[in-house]
């Protein structure tokens, strides 16, 4: 009885003793998926039967061999490196840039309270008319003191009259937030593009916003698309859910759904029922997305913004 | 007996009983500060004194009478904010920009991590070979994934091939970054500039990061320049300094001043005894600059420097 084994080092032929009695190496990782040298193999020891998987011990003994345990490790590293060089799906880029588009909603906060109250020496009452960051950058940065003073009928001001370098350093901060500001609206627009192509559904339906978290908290397409409805509904609302199981609070209605148009507009004893809705649809369109499906989306847009009108 | 009696509204004489007999009311607040009426109603009224303080209610009930209520939260209103409009200082452009960059620091460490790990997705190994995130980044918007594999000498990269498009917004990310990282150089660049007119002796010693930081934590120059050398030993370490009064653990050595080159190069046992020294100059330095002294700070930093080396 002779044995016949094949792994990433090559074919081999072992007796019942467990010694090698025959061996094609591979020279390349390539020759590994064609199969060939083992059905080479199989021809010239006619009698040979596949390794059970209770003997692989005796072929794990000839591989300790500092040859091959070598070369073992060296292929499957670059096995290893092939395999994540080609897991980077357009999941990891929607996720990415959606985590950005977050850290930058945190800093432009941070930056621009900190723009407020140092613009606030200068000029303070303007910060009051203007709730707006954006808003309230733009307007400084086109007009100067006077000019603001006369629009928004501010007759007098407590602010200091500041150095003209004093005020320009303010001002870098808020070129500085503008440009910000322009970065996470070209992350929109490529999140836009990237999902147009990747989950043309899923787009239509959340909007890229709370298409692209969703693909977040899910952790991708496939896992989204393998996920019940009532689990996308609660997507972003872990904390609630886990108070409800633990303390018996309330159970969540929504996660990040709760942003959603649909939800939002709805009467607020229908939100949740809403929601439920939406997940549904929410659910069919990632599937329709992850096995490349029809675009139905619209229907389904059309169909629940009737309903809850 | 008359009495005389004068505050914002006007001059104001009055007999016993609390009377009204006359009154030269003000038509600006600039005729409060001249005391020119009360002048004339002296000149006019010989015997009159000024209102002594325990009868001040007699005045009081006057000024009840809505006409004069209203001019006197006016004119209350105007002073407040004249008082306001004058108190913006070299203190708070120096705190503010200080604050700033602070913010900053946080700021491009949070994004240069987001950038590190989207980068990652397209080229993994640089990441490893450059610690500091800047030079990461002068070095990716420099040159393509293959120039950094020879500069490197990196044979293999883990990373996949991104579109032209992903890469780009990646990009992005990081000339915002680098513009972020400008823009702190800048703010220190300024502090420099309005410290050098400030605080001479304070910038020539601390340097400017500690320096601001000092003033900083320290209120302003005026409240620093009335803080013992003791306390300013410890400002920035107020968290280990309460413990140690509750807890009775170790007391702190220094807060900020441990960032200071003197006390960095310092052998370890005798670093506690140079933040001692530093501080003990630093207040000097901080009475010279706020009494508009002489520039004494290069002497002091000298003698530290031999004393420590």
């Amino acid at each position: 009885m002779k044995f016949l084994f094949t792994n990433i080092l090559g074919s081999f032929v072992l007796d019942e003793q467990g010694k090698m009695m025959d061996s094609i190496l591979f020279t390349d990782l390539k020759e590994f998926t064609e199969k060939k040298s083992e059905d080479l193999l199989q021809k010239k020891y006619k009698q040979s039967i596949p390794l059970p998987q209770e003997k692989y011990h005796l072929f794990l003994s000839l591989v300790k061999e500092k040859k091959y345990y070598e070369l073992f490790h060296q292929r499957n590293l670059r096995i290893t490196k092939k395999a994540l060089k080609a897991s980077v799906s357009d999941d990891n880029l929607i996720t990415q840039a959606i985590a950005n588009m977050g850290e930058l909603d945190k800093i432009t906060n941070l930056l621009s309270k900190r723009f407020r109250e140092w613009y606030g020496l200068y000029f303070p009452e303007i910060g009051e008319k203007i709730a707006s960051h954006e808003k309230l950058i733009e307007f400084i940065l086109k007009k100067n003191k006077k000019e603001l003073m006369q629009q928004f009928s501010i007759k007098e001001t407590m602010g200091s009259d500041l150095g003209k370098e004093d005020l320009e350093e303010i001002k870098l901060l808020a070129i500085q937030l503008q440009q910000l500001y322009l970065l996470r609206t070209r992350h929109e627009e490529y999140l836009t593009t990237v999902m147009k192509r990747y989950c043309p559904n899923l787009l239509e339906l959340a909007g890229v916003t709370i298409g692209a978290k969703l693909l977040e908290l899910g952790k991708g397409l496939k896992h989204l698309a393998v996920l019940p409805a009532s689990t996308i509904q609660l997507l972003g609302a872990e904390k609630a859910l886990f108070r409800h199981i633990k303390t018996g609070s309330r159970s969540p209605k929504y996660g990040i759904l709760f942003q959603h148009s649909l939800v939002q507009k709805a009467k607020k004893q229908e939100r949740g029922k809403a929601a439920r809705s939406l997940a549904d649809k929410l659910s069919l369109c990632v599937r329709l997305d992850y096995f490349k499906g029809e675009f139905k989306a619209p229907n389904y847009k059309k169909e629940l913004e009737e309903r809850f009108r």
